[in-house]
């Protein structure tokens, strides 16, 4: 039964595997599917779908895992919780991804789902690690199954029947929520917004803010918050696993019932007509009252202005459904905040995954280890390489890291410069102010951020750094296409963004070499701020031994190929096929990875201000195309953008009449 | 006594005018100057001033309003105080700006400078409008007489002796403040570092990205929350002020006692020890013991991982020295956060100032009376009446503004969308991932978002908007040179970051009427992002009456002048400065109020892919000049950029050769 097919509600047996139990044929799914009860014409429910129908969904049916009588059962829920954990482990064991992020909310999901009506109830997650269970639940097994590459799996997040936000960059899901929510009120409809957050992303400021104005605003919706304890968030790192036990169960249960909250609004009303004093006093009674049964952390959340109930669970169905069923069930209770516990590493301990993933963590500070490594080498390989070497010798070296999770190159970093790495997580905003104070402070930061996530942190680098002139070294990662992630982590507009400031130095390594050099070059620049950026992926083979170099001339190019009629001007690694393309004739050609705007641009403001364009020469920029790049093969991807070698040699050839020339190089 | 001229250590008397009292002879502040008891080597004083010495200060002594006898009485600092808030409204009413966010912290900044020795001590703020009575107590006095016009107060926020940060943009003061802390613990100093902060900044997600990372690193450091109840945050909204009484003084002096805090660290200590569950629940007692005391939103701190202390009377200097000098003696507490309770309409009550900016709270929704009004008609009244007038006819229209303030214009479209208008405060990033929820909901959401602030949200535009083309229309306030605020709050960069952007259709209108069609035009397009930026500022007179438009057609431009032998392509408001300089000659132009890499580099790029540069063109683009433009008379800045009428005839009569022609104009 290698290929089969069933009509079933969750679509997830579209095709399964050989060794899958998913679904297996004793439990009848179809018949606990779409329930006649369900009231479509109070959910709006066909408006709704035919405005968001543009999607790439192969399922638009009303999603809920139960009918009206709640006739599928703890038990069906479990089982079919096992059977999508079985499905991810086997994905997984295909694309040597790790998917702990999704195994630790399939109980979650399952819940969710259960409870919630999707699509006509939006379920809003910010991480897309974790929305696999939610994509074989709504019809994407299928998807999933042709995913080649172990990035593939997360390349198509765009909006959709079942997906109403984009997860792509993590913390927008409570923002957005929130702005449907008030639409829905605006609009008189009735749907309920689940948004999912987890702790990793409760560090970044937007779901601060996002948090803020929805107590403020005071709409109807549920914030999940999907705590796997990986946060660097001081006080949810010292909540003890042992808070999930049998008494915080019964609680979440006794906070989220109706009769408690019914007195509690009671309660309000009451207080705020007697007013004043009162009403604070009573406010804070209630709150501290709430307080004591729940865990450190907690009243955080309701300082925010939502309803916090929890902790719960995460892998207990039936605490799960119970509680997200009371909460689903109010109408006016403004926003609720539902703390579940997972694990992440939740049966994955024998796993293969795991201890791949592990393994950085055990190296010891030995730079010979990164050469000896079978994998290709990285651009972070060789950064981490010069950095280190660099703060050998200068003891002012510091390092500011922002981001989710930490390349495996950075690792190393961070065990060699112990004290002096700080990882600040999803705080981009923060971690570039921080590092402008700690260079105020006589030190020299070098503050590591993707190109993708750099944008978030755009004002800082605009105002308190390069504004004051302060010297932050900037080390912008994943810059240009980054492959199978595609759009959502490419890094096309920094050179854009980046070389409009007026005191910042820009620039780009075309080989591991120069990476080096403009490490030492960062190193020594200590009288304004400085970026250099570098993409994913493995390096230019050029010799590793010619490390030890001087500071690059800034404002200088290098010639790399002598020519007579065509000048090819690159940028960063286009260099590299530059090198592939040299053909000539005088004309000018500007390669790079970036948007428009960036190098093309200010070489071509540059050489016309100057009059040299009104020679006859023949300028032609080449830069990324403006549209957005989806996730494939990096070599796949440069095509699509038109940036290979051979696309540089027939613009040449092109330029010099060679029509045929041209047209036989892209065959 | 016009100009007088005597020694202290405030320098606040450098030049005084009659009216004032301030610093009677009979006090003799030399007296308790610079005691020789500050231990200035323990604190690097000397190394620390050399490297910070590149400032336009005119002091640069270590300050403090004490000796270390506490000779320096809290009589003498109320009058210290009472003083400074007498130079404070001669100077508003010399300068005709409000001066009430500095009036309200007169005491919270002497007792600080009081108890703190600035510059060893590094003293933070985070908005410039509350650092008058720190520049007047740190030698800027000459400086703030010399300011002609009303935003020049602000115009010189550079890092400095005295000002370790640059506070243009808000929020940035925990950040920089904690780099600062954890520089000085590597560096192995012991200065001290005070941030200040206000209610209406902690709207920002940088904030809490900040003080959860405090809490983390667990640095010294004193944050105070200047609380002045202006803030759109709900819970701290709520706070009484009441909540200040005789009680909570107590309480606040309490709290920051050596004893409780010694008492608090070793229960810590004890119960860490201990272990698990007990460690938990000590920890939730100790909170909740100092949560009764404290107002509602003092946990949120805690849950951060700041000490909370108060609330505190910011107006009762006793209990501001008393809680500050507790807080500076001990040096093992990690970040602490002092709660003031202050008010912004202290003292002002009959003053002129209040009265005029309260003005627009009363103004019926009535169009004509914008027009009736004998100030200047700004983009901003005519983009406010354009977007009424399609709201009558469009019920989805929406606005979500984003800013710490609201322009008086926008008061008129608050007063009209009524609960369609959301003003999110100082949340740029959550405004727009909040829009385009809203959008996503079927809405039509116009974000409003001054060009300097807009790129705090920069990441959202690309991610949440751009990437997933969903349609809102971003309203670009105060594009450009600004005037007298200076580089700080100039829109230099909007339209090179926003239209390298692959999807976000970019619009500047050239004078209202444009302005007017670009709404039209941006409520018609729902299938992808849109934005238009206007500059701050006076219209371009134009009929007002020639208002009912067509939407403009999308990547046409207007000839507006017939010519020959120059082409002037002009941008926005340049527009009209090509205008003003048509001369002529078959050369290019291009001029746009923007950083290099925006309108110039696109209209490059199609010309020079089209091989339109080849046959012999001559194109200059005039950009804003690679450096940042300082606070000055707008015609003044204009000229400094090189962006006249004048400066561009001057270019293109360069271009034809005519070089005395050229020359003459520049005189």
């Amino acid at each position: 039964m290698a290929s089969a097919y069933c009509q079933n509600p969750f679509r997830v047996n579209a095709h399964f595997h050989e060794n899958s139990r998913l679904l297996a044929p004793k439990i009848d799914y179809s018949s606990v599917n779409f329930p006649s009860s369900v009231d479509f014409p109070r959910l709006n429910f066909y408006p709704t779908l035919a405005s968001t129908s543009t999607s790439k969904e192969y399922a638009s049916d009303v999603h809920c895992l139960s009918n009206a009588d709640g006739s599928m059962n703890e038990k069906e829920l479990r089982q079919l919780a096992d059977e999508i954990q079985s499905e991810l482990l086997y994905i997984m064991s295909k694309t040597q991804k790790s998917v702990n992020a999704s195994l630790s909310v399939v109980e979650l999901t399952v819940a969710i789902h259960h409870v919630f009506h999707s699509p006509v109830d939006k379920i809003l997650w910010d991480m897309e690690d974790q929305t696999y269970p939610h994509k074989l639940l709504t019809g994407r097994r299928p998807l999933m199954h042709k995913a080649r590459t172990p990035d593939n799996l997360s390349s198509y997040t765009c909006r959709g029947v079942f997906d109403p936000f984009g997860a792509g960059h993590g913390c927008s899901s409570i923002s957005s929520g929130l702005g449907m929510a008030v639409a829905r009120d605006i609009k008189g409809k009735r749907d309920r917004i689940v948004a999912v957050i987890s702790n990793e992303t409760t560090m970044a400021g937007q779901v601060y803010e996002a948090m803020s104005n929805a107590g403020y605003l005071d709409s109807n919706m549920v914030v999940i918050l999907n705590d796997s304890h990986h946060s660097l968030h001081p006080k949810l790192e010292q909540v003890p696993k042992a808070s999930i036990n049998a008494l915080s169960s019964t609680l979440s249960k006794l906070q989220s019932s109706k009769i408690f909250r019914k007195f509690r609004e009671f309660a309000k009303v009451l207080t705020k007509k007697i007013g004043g004093g009162m009403h604070e006093w009573a406010a804070k009674i209630d709150e501290y009252a709430r307080g004591m049964m729940g865990p450190t952390g907690s009243t955080l959340f309701e300082e925010l202005g939502l309803y916090y109930i929890g902790p719960v669970d995460g892998h207990n169905i039936e605490d799960l459904v119970c509680v997200l069923r009371e909460v689903a069930s109010l109408n006016s209770m403004g926003p609720v905040l539902v703390h579940v516990i997972t694990k992440e590493d939740y049966k994955v301990e024998d796993n293969q995954m795991s201890k791949t993933s592990d393994e950085h963590h055990e190296g010891s500070i030995n730079l010979e280890s990164l050469h000896c490594n079978s994998k290709p080498q990285t651009y972070s390989d060789h950064f981490v390489e010069a950095l280190i070497r660099e703060s050998e010798k200068d003891e002012d070296i510091v390092v500011v890291h922002a981001g989710m999770g930490m390349e495996p190159s950075f690792q190393l970093l961070k065990d060699s410069l112990q004290d002096k790495f700080f990882h600040v997580g999803m705080a981009e905003q923060h971690a570039v102010t921080f590092s402008a104070g700690l260079s105020c402070g006589g030190l020299k930061p070098f503050c590591i951020i993707p190109s993708a996530f750099l944008q978030r942190a755009y004002d800082q680098v605009v105002h308190d750094v390069d504004r004051q002139k302060i010297p932050v070294r900037f080390v912008i990662t994943s810059a240009g296409l980054v492959g199978s992630d595609g759009a959502t982590h490419s890094g096309a507009f920094d050179i854009t963004f980046m070389s409009c400031l007026p005191n910042m130095i820009v620039m780009a390594p075309s080989d591991e070499t120069e990476l080096a050099r403009m490490v030492k070059t960062a190193v020594h620049i200590d009288d304004r701020p400085v970026c250099f950026r570098y993409p994913r992926g493995a390096v230019a083979t050029t010799d590793p031994k010619s490390y030890v170099g001087e500071p690059i001339e800034l404002g200088k190019g290098r010639v790399l190929v002598e020519g007579k009629d065509i000048a090819l001007l690159g940028f960063g690694s286009m260099v590299q096929n530059c090198v592939r393309a040299h053909s000539f004739l005088q004309s000018w050609v500007l390669i790079r990875e970036g948007s428009i705007g960036g190098f093309g641009a200010h070489v071509a403001q540059f050489i016309a201000l100057d009059g040299l364009l009104d020679a006859g020469i023949k300028w032609r920029p080449i830069t990324l195309p403006d549209n957005y790049i989806e996730g494939a093969f990096p070599q796949d991807q440069l095509a699509l953008a038109g940036l290979t070698g051979n696309h540089i040699a027939a613009t040449a050839l092109n330029l010099l009449g060679r029509t045929r020339d041209a047209l036989l190089l892209m065959c």
